[in-house]
């Protein structure tokens, strides 16, 4: 008997295999615990590296990527670097823009949102007193970001505002950032 | 009348240029803002692509860099992606740990210490309940960051932590994530 698999996809995204996986965390919680990891290898002075390999989830060590994805980090010459990539704040500022573009895509998806093109820009303020430590009350990070979106997508003009909301109210790098997320940093002494 | 400048570097950092930053800031505050920015555009299902060109700062505009750095992101199969880099949130643990890296070797630089190597790895959980919009009490973002250093440096033992602690004391992105920046997202809706 033959039989014919079809995938929905909306967006890019498999909208089925989606609701297929809300449902099984809803069902089986422990299967929405994930771990993400990098490792990160210092070069020299604003320069160092990082390698992404693997992730736990859906209850088990996935199989790791054959090659990891490698990251290089650098400083731009007026913060004393050799400007060969993108410095820790610019990353950061793609890891948020990124993740609340991809959050905006996939609740449209499940929404049944056709979206036609996403596009924006980011800029995000930091006063490099904080860093310098020139002035304890300057914060060191980002004081404020704004992110500007432009959206093409398959619903009434007045319905675009709650679209873009579907990015930030899903984000999980935006969540990370908005909230006060506990980051431990310890010593390894072993040889 | 012959003239030697002799440029100080420690772990790769120009220590005199450093000094002078620092004094260079203090006199005029307002050198110290700076200004961050990405582009992103969304290409398909969880990929995007960022390009990161110029910044804002010691009082000017900088020059943008010749070719702009471009960064990818896309999702794991497992998250409904196809894989081709690295996900949002892993570009967060790579910013946040390259930051802290390079916060600890030019802190170490300013006090005349000597570094030989930073390797860290980095842990960050997430439970899916929350992007997925499961359970509203669930945080979409990362509930909790561990990095684990081996530092190499010229220092006795027992100052090995207090060295380690300078990375997320002065660190941008981990002063970002533990604490709670406002980003605000909205929509351009010129054509």
């Amino acid at each position: 008997m033959e039989r014919t698999v079809v995938t929905r996809t909306l967006n890019g995204v498999a909208v089925d295999k989606l609701y297929e996986t809300i449902e099984e965390i809803k069902a089986t919680p422990h299967l929405g615990s994930f771990k993400f990891r990098s490792r990160n290898r210092w070069v020299e002075g604003g320069r160092n590296q990082s390698t992404i390999l693997n992730i736990y989830g859906a209850g088990e060590e996935q199989p790791a990527r054959s090659e990891p994805f490698v990251l290089d980090a650098d400083e731009p010459a007026l913060l004393l670097g050799t400007d060969t990539a993108p410095n820790p704040v610019e990353f950061l500022l793609h890891a948020l823009t990124a993740c609340v573009t991809t959050s905006l895509v996939y609740h449209a998806a499940a929404k049944g949102i056709r979206i036609e093109s996403v596009e924006s820009r980011t800029e995000g303020d930091i006063d490099l007193r904080g860093f310098l430590g020139i002035d304890p009350t300057v914060p060191r990070g980002f004081q404020d970001i704004r992110i500007t979106f432009k959206i093409k997508a398959d619903v009434p003009d007045e319905q675009l505002e709650e679209l873009c909301r579907l990015g930030p109210t899903f984000s999980p790098v935006h969540d990370t950032v908005t909230r006060a997320v506990n980051v431990s940093v310890n010593l390894d002494r072993t040889a």
